[in-house]
Order: structure tokens, then sequence, then C-alpha cells
């Protein structure tokens, strides 16, 4: 078990993250991945990428970060996508107004409360400033967008915003993408790269912050005849945490099966279930501790208005991750979300942008339907409405898609310009016609699980964070999967012996050429080596001794990072055996079984 | 070979690349990879990182896009980092005054010229704006900064910009990197990651764009000391343009190798001539024409004065890229720069941040030495200057230091706050003391191989980019090395036969299972889908037909981009002699020997 001030300090120490540009006294909310982090966020991005592009078939984009107000103006997040604000009179701090209702009461979800109720809120509980003190009731609270805003271009530029997630660059795209599917739903289209909210205060080290990296899915269906292939993931086991059961007093967990919750209808929606199921998979691969996960569904007032069914995964990070004023909350945070969002994205660009973001699906064979049409007769319209005339005639065939009763009477009366016009139904020919089709135009349907990278890799530093006895002395050591660690093997020359250190640099370039990241480690003694690689979670760790040149054949030790066990392995074997040790996530007992134990001072108290 | 028009077109038909944001207009300069042009980049980053960062032993970080103000103040971006802008009188539009004046006369470089210059030259050569032919004369020109301004946090917030450049990310860190590196020189950190320009007027397609991934390597070094591996790489045969063959009318490339290069003086910075040497051979590796490739030095006017030598690596990619109105400019262009910035950038830093930008260097064993310095009689001082009196003995302590000579006569002058100040040389106490130092700061130099993966990945579609005729019919083609090729291997099953489908869908399974990117593709004929997959430049195509299910071992054909060669492999076999052929580069004649050939319809003719 962890908490978040020690792993916030090791992130520092060995190089997995710190606040950026503290030179400059840094500024609240972005972070640096020094070159452990990086790797290891590099590592599950490409694992991410395996399991939810490459094996399902799907493909990647990228798209730019930057985009024209007008892509926001039909997301809905120029007008949406907004945080309450309240500013201190006295000192001039911004401060999230439902933050501070939430902390000084026991309301929950403060954020879906209307701004009057808010203000009230802070007079009744007589909410203070948290930097100054000052009393802020009676401040006025505002909407604050939180898109980062930009000019692009000179002088005083076009309106654009970075992108507060990935998904906007596929979904404004999707006219073409569809081509390259080849108008075939469903498929699904990813993305993994940098999103941005202008959080008013952020808090919480990297689990909230200002600039962070999102893998998104987008899997576009539809509605009526696409399936997931649920079957794979039936039997996967979920601990789900239902609407129901958070609102229930006494609510708990519910252990179930993925095959079962949809079935039970716990899960509405059998594309999130089967993406709970893949992702509940996934993480387990890359060393998420499923004691300290489950999934949360959104609770009503949660969930936007277009999404029939939506649940986050949710891990618990042991104790708050950087927040000194507030040790309860963060226990769980949100790593993920699986949403059904209908055809909310792709309606909204259809009606605002200029492009077909339906897809034409070709009937098996041409079917024959019936239609209302109308064919007005225009030598009596034109005399009758003059200029108007073509618009009645629209607003004629319109209708008659709409509502053919209409058309039932001797007359029928449409709305053009805002007046009400009659017309004798004579005049508008209505009749049903048969018509022959090809297909139809389907606008589909979104689901999307979508991931929060930077937190993905904090849940997998804080789950791996364990302490043992070695030799009397207290050890920290991350034992993360090998497909995750930053380094899969470091190498340890006895300092001092060039024979020694010729064998190491060989040995490096070897495991390097094999594929393997390496690290060359030459300074300070073996057991201080140890103990750094130890706190970065490297699997494997390689010393080139005396001994290593004793013998006819090159050898060196091996020790495992868990049980710090060693045995003594040729040279010429070190690749190969090594490869096999991380493929098989770091199972060391073939090696004990092939080669002889190290008997050394530093073993397992 | 190919054109600009051909290859855009081909990016956009494929899923390569395109103009982002079209069904919303777009915005000139912002482009988004589809599918093939992600897997294209994402390779030549994975190419890159395991050159110069992996086998070089590097560490690799992520910094956030944004920044704040005061990084820029010390990088010198906020006042140096501008384009000359005019705008039109008549239409508004915004143009680089430097690019008019260049195309209107045989200026080069105009952007060396002071504005005053640039508007003289305007009216000279009478140039007219190339938007609606207004004249441009008496028109001002101005500085325009290209980096994108945000605000960071709520109100009016606090000034951010979105990075011009990756490199600053690394530099404000270096306190804290060298500490990961164990304050050992020398010691390279690499970053992979977007940057911004807000050009004024973005043109020539993907080339030129406003949000682009860079890939930098800041290699820190002793200048007194270190010295790259250059042997790795003296044999490396470079094609060089110098400055002063560049400035002889006569003049052209120089033919040699990195090691005589080094040697007689043309690249002057040895740790350049080895990154020259390494990246020759990486973009060989990838699939870069060497034919259709040069270093081009940078013109004395081009280099940034800290610089003490620069490089570019250039690609000619065949005429115009995007821009029917300049049919010539663009046949090189610029991919990659190398340059020797000496302290400039830490040097910067340590005079603007709050910390320590140099590295500690023990000597082998302490060393004496003399250093100059004063111990002001603060009684006397302090009577005479009042409150000053500190301020002058710093003075003195910092003159000691810088000119020990100023101390010979019977009184030394300091200035102190704007005046100058006489102090006897007896109060200050002037001497000579022998110190012994364990070692001393060193401020590292940098040396900085900076790549542009955009134009990278647009080069290699050039340079790949192919037709032929296949039985009469012309055939496009790309032939992409396999290391970077966006997919590996396509799988055509023939279409409405369940048992073929079934044995492709396994097919399918079993490469991606072996970590391969498959393509599967059932629509339309075979020959429409081998076209498909030549244009994106799959190696090899694997289709599954009536004779697969006939013997009593499954068995598909396998086709060679190429050369379109086809055999017939056992479906056990094909994902380890596929990865095999990859992994040679797509070398198929192991296949060819190992199996039957296919006679079909569809040969080389």
């Amino acid at each position: 078990m962890s908490d978040g001030t020690a792993i916030t300090e090791l992130a520092k120490r060995r190089g997995f993250f710190f606040g950026a540009n503290e030179a400059y006294g840094g500024v609240a909310g972005f972070y640096t991945f020094g070159p452990e982090g990086a790797a290891l966020k590099r590592n599950v991005e490409a694992a991410w990428r395996d399991r939810f592009t490459v094996r399902e078939g799907n493909d990647e984009i990228e798209a730019p970060t930057i985009a024209p107000e007008s892509v926001f103006e039909a997301s809905g997040h120029l007008d949406g996508f907004d945080d309450m604000l309240v500013e201190c009179g006295e000192c001039g701090e911004s401060h999230r107004a439902d933050h501070l209702i939430e902390d000084a009461s026991d309301i929950e979800e403060a954020e879906s409360l209307p701004i009057p109720e808010v203000e009230e809120l802070i007079a009744e509980y007589e909410v203070a400033c948290p930097s100054c003190g000052a009393p802020l009731a009676g401040r006025s609270v505002e909407e604050f967008n939180l898109m980062f805003e930009t000019a692009i271009g000179p002088g005083s530029g076009q309106p654009g915003y970075l992108r507060p997630e990935t998904a906007q660059g596929i979904f404004v795209e999707f006219p073409r993408l569809k081509e390259y599917a080849r108008n075939k739903l469903p498929f699904g289209i990813t993305q993994i790269g940098r999103a941005y909210r202008n959080e008013i205060s952020p808090r919480k080290g990297i689990v909230r912050t200002r600039e962070f990296t999102q893998a998104e899915l987008e899997q576009f269906v539809d509605p009526d005849t696409d399936e997931p292939p649920l079957s794979r993931v039936a039997d996967v086991s979920v601990k789900l945490y239902p609407a129901d059961e958070q609102e229930d007093p006494d609510g708990g967990h519910v252990e179930t099966t993925v095959g079962e919750a949809v079935e039970e209808g716990i899960v509405a929606s059998d594309w999130v279930g089967y993406y709970l199921g893949v992702a509940r998979e996934w993480y387990d691969r890359i060393g998420v501790d499923g004691d300290r996960f489950r999934f949360r569904q959104h609770l009503p007032g949660e969930r936007a208005h277009y999404a029939a069914d939506c649940w986050d995964a949710e891990s618990e990070v042991g104790g708050v991750v950087d927040d000194p004023d507030d040790p309860t909350e963060g226990d769980w945070i949100e790593i993920a979300g699986f949403a059904y969002r209908g055809d909310y994205d792709l309606s909204k660009h259809a009606d605002h942008g200029d492009d077909d973001f339906t897809v034409f699906e070709q009937y098996d064979e041409p079917r024959t339907v019936e239609r209302a049409v109308v064919d007005p007769d225009m030598s009596v319209l034109g005399p009758e409405f003059g200029g108007r005339a073509g618009d009645v005639a629209d607003a004629l065939r319109s209708l008659a898609e709409r509502n053919p009763e209409a058309f039932d009477g001797d007359e029928v009366t449409v709305e053009v310009g805002g007046e009400d016009v009659a017309v004798d139904a004579d005049v508008a020919n209505f009749r049903i016609e048969e018509q022959t089709e090809a297909g139809e135009h389907v606008t589909p349907h979104v689901v999307e699980p979508s991931f929060g990278v930077d937190r993905t890799v904090y849940t997998l530093i804080a789950h791996a964070y364990d302490q043992d006895l070695i030799d009397g002395e207290e050890r920290t050591y991350l034992s993360l999967a090998p497909e995750v660690a930053p380094t899969d093997v470091a190498v340890f020359p006895l300092v001092g012996d060039d024979a020694l250190e010729t064998l190491a640099d060989e040995v490096v370039n070897d495991l390097r050429g094999a594929g393997l990241s390496v690290a060359h480690d030459d300074s300070g003694n073996i057991g201080r080596r140890y103990r750094r690689q130890d706190e970065v979670g490297t699997p494997l760790s390689v010393t080139v001794d005396h001994e290593s040149v004793e013998r006819d054949e090159a050898t060196v030790t091996v020790r495992d990072r868990d049980t710090t066990a060693q045995v003594r392995v040729p040279v010429a074997d070190l690749a190969e055996q090594l490869e096999a040790v991380l493929a098989a996530g770091g199972t060391f007992e073939s090696l004990l079984e092939a080669y002889d134990a190290v008997e050394t001072d530093v073993t397992r108290s």
C-alpha cells in the first residue's frame, strides 16, 4: 500500500513525473514525464493500441490539437463545457464554486445545480475563500469555459481552441473515414493524443491537469443490426457499482460476469458491456490490481442527456494523490469512461457541417416502398402566389413526407415565411407512389471507450508500489508488469576493471540489439544500483562481476526484482533467456530451473 | 518519380493525410493523418526512437506543449521568433513580406534584411498583393510573432504559449534531468511531440503547417573533454552542400565520407559530423532515396549567432508539394537540422530561471588554483557609502573575478546603481589566494539533431511513389520499407464462400497474434484489392482462394508488392515465414525458393 505523498516523492526523485517549469515557479496543472514516466506512459499507450486498435481491427488517426470555433459550436463545447467559477473579493483567487459547496456540506454533484442555487448555498453554508479565509457570500458565480482559446493567423486572427477531448477530431472527419472503411458498419477509429482543459484551480497533482493524454475509441455501429462479439468476454468477472446501489445507503458492489450483467440489464448496452469486458482484461494485463478496481455507473444527474448508458472505470489509489488539504478525496479516481452516445455526435456535425455524416447501407435486394409524394400544379400556384410559389411547392412536398394525412381533406394548409397558406388538395396532386430503393442512409450510433492515460500511469505506480525488508533494511520497489516497466533490464559492471566494463558494454549492446530497453548503470555500489532499479520497477538486473570472466565462457548474474533471487547465466544465452522471461510476464522460474542459483549477502530476509 | 499533386491526391484518397475540418471549410496549415498516414508516421517515430534514443543510450521525456511566458522570454522566442507581415490595404489578406520580395526579385533570404529595406524593396519591385493584385507599396511591414498565445487559468489568466519547438521542454528541466543522468556528461535527452507555429499564410500543403511533430535530441556535452564515437560512422558516405559551394556560382555537392568531412574541416564539429553519419544511415534504413538527399550547410546569414555550425538534411521531393502557383519552389525541402548550439540555451535559462543549469564535474584529484579575491573593510565602506556599502562590496568582489588588473592602482572604480564609485585599493583588501577545488561547474554545450516528422513522412511517400504496367494497365504503388509501411500484410478472402471467409478470419487472427499489422479486405475483386494495397505500400498480400481448402493442409497465396510475384504457402507456416520476409526488409527470395510459384493472370508485364 502507498500514499499519495510517497508516490509523488518517488515519481519526482526517480524521474516518473514532476511539475513542469519549476525553474520558473511552475504553473499548476502542467506536468513533465521524466525518462521513467515517459517510458511507462509509452508502454501503456502501446498496450492500449495493441488491444483496442490492432486486435479489434480498428484504425487509428492523428488529428490536430487546435480546431476552429465552428467545430466546438457543433459539438456543444463552446456553450456547455463550463465549470462554476467564484472569485474571492479579497485576494482575487478563483475557485470552483461547486467544489466549495461539496466541501462545506453533504451535497454531492453540486455541478448539476443551477447557478442561483449555488450562490444561495455559498451564503447558507458561510463558505470562505480557501486561500485567504474571506467570506464568499454575495460573490457572483459565473460559468467559465474550460477550453484554451487562441487565435489562428495574423491580426486578431480566427478563433481556435485546443481540443478538450480527442474525439471531435474523429467525428468531424467521419465523411472521409467512412470511405476508408468502405462505407461498411461497424467500424472503429482510435486516437491517442493530448487534450486540454483550462481547470479553474487544478489540484490533486497529476490526476487533474490542464494538459493530459487520452486514448479514445469511437466505435460506429448500426443500432438496428450490429452486435458486438460479446461471447469473447462473457465470462470476464467484473465488479460493478450500479447507479441504484450508489443511491441506496446499504448499496454496494455487484460481483458478476459481463455476460450476466448484460443479460440482467445491469449494463443496458451490449456494446458497452463488451468494452467493459475487454477493458477489464486489459487492465489486468498491464497490472491494475483487480481488488482496487471497479466499474461505476453514472448517476442519472451525471449523465449527458443523449447518453443511454455510461460507466466509468475507477481505481483505488490509496489515499489522496497530492492534496494535503483533503486526505480522503481521491481514493477512487476515474480512469476511463464507457458511453453509449447514440447518434448525438454525428447528428450535431450533420446539422452544423457541410458534409454527409451518414452511411448508405445497401439492402440485400432493392425494396419497394410506398412514399407519399406531391406534384404541385405550378400553372395554378404561380399566378396565385407569385414569387412565393416555389416555397409553397417545397412546403407541400415536405408536408407530404411528414404528415400524409394532412392531404385527406379538400384543402391543405402549409406555413410559408411564417404565414399559413391554404391550397386546394387537387392542385397539390397528392398521391402514394411505389418506389424502389437500393438502401438507406443511416446515421451511425457511437460507442465510446475513453481512457485517461496519465491517470492509468498513476494507478499502475500506486498499485505496483510495495515495500519489504531485505537484510533488515526497508526496500521500496515497483512490481510493474514487464510489458509496461520503463526498463526491461539493468546492467551493472563492477567498476574499476576494464575487462568487466568491456564485457558490460558488449552485454548492453547485445540486449539492445535484441530490442530490449536497457539501463547501463555503473555508478555507486551494486546494492545501491539494485535499489535504484527496484524503485523504477526494472524486472531484471544483470551484474558483471569478477567471476564473469573467470570461466571459459563469460557469465553474468541475473536478479529478479520481486524475489531478489539470483542465477548465473552464460552471456551467450542471455538475450534469448531474458526475452523469454519478459515475454512470460517476468516469471523467473525457468531461469531458476535451468541455471545455478547465486548465494549472496543480498538475499531476501 | 512523382509530382506533388499526384501525391496529395493519393494521400487524401487512401487515407495518408488531408486538410483537417473540411466539413467546416478547413483552416490552412492543419492536417489530419488518416489511418495509413498515422501508421506510417508512428512507424517513423518508432524507428527514430530506436536509433536516436534506445541505441544511443539516451533518455526520452514528455513535456507539456503549453508553457508560461517566462520560458520563452528566456529562450528568446518572445522577442525574436517573428516573421515579416504585410497586410493588403485592399482585401485585408496577410502575406509574408520576405517571401513576396523573393518571388519578385533575385534576392534570396530576404528574411535577414531589416524591415525598412524590405518596405523599400516592395516599392522598388512594385510588389502586388497575391490575393487581389492591389499594389503593396507604402504598406508597413511588421514583425509578427509566430507563437500561438493562450491564457492559463480564469479571468485574464496568465499568458501561456504553445511551444514552437519541443527543445525548450528539455532545457528548462535540465536541473532535474542531470540528476537522472547522475550528473555525468555526456548525456542525451530526446522528445517526440507536437510543436506549433502560427504561420502568416501557410502553403505547400503538409510541408509547412501550423501544427507539426518534431523528434529532437539534445545532446549535452563537456566541450573540453567529450568526444563522439565518430569511428562508428566515419565510413558513411554523405553528399554535402557546404556554404562556400552554395555561394560559388560554379559550386556543387561534395561527395565524401563523414570521417573525411570532419578531418578536412568541412564539418566543423565532430559531434555534428557524428550525427550526420547516424542520420544518413537512418534515412537509408527507413527508405529515403540517397540520390535525392543531401546535407546543406547554413549560410552565414541563416545561422543563429550562437550556432558554431549548422547543417540541414534536405530531400528532393520531385516538384512542388501542393502549390500550383509556384512549380519550382519546394524541390529541396528541409527535413532535419543539426546544430552545434554551444552553451547558449543553458546559459539563457541560468540567467532567467531560478535553478542550477551547470554540471559539477569532479576532478580526478583536488586541484590548487589561484583566485583573485577581495575582503572589503566594511568599517570604512559603511560610514562612507551608508546603505549602498553592501552593493559596493559586491561590485568589488565581482570585479576581482572578472578583471584582477583593475586593482593594480591605488584606487579602484566600480559601478553601483549606474554611478561610478571610487574606493581605495587598500580598503578593498585585494589579494591572490590559493584555493583547493574538488571540481568545477561546467555549463554543458548542446548538440541538437532536430527532425521534422511530417516532412519525413512526406519524403518517404514521394520517394516510394512509383508506377509500372501490369498486363498493360498502369499501376501506382508505394515501395515503402517494411519497417515503416502502414500495414505489414493484407488478407483477401474470395467472397461468398463461408469456408474461405472462416479460414481468412483464422489467418488474420494468427498474423495479428504474431504482432503483425494486418488489413482484412473483402471488398471488390481481388485485382482491385491488390491495387488498393499497392497504393498504401503494403509489402505482402495473402489471398484465400478455392485452392486454399482443396488440399490436406490449408494454403494461401502470398504476393510481393514490388514484383507482383506469388507463391503458395501452407497456413501453418505463414506467420513465421512472413515475419522472416518482413524482418529481412521485404526480400521475397526466400519464399520463392521454398514454395511453389503461382501462375496467375496478374503477372508483371
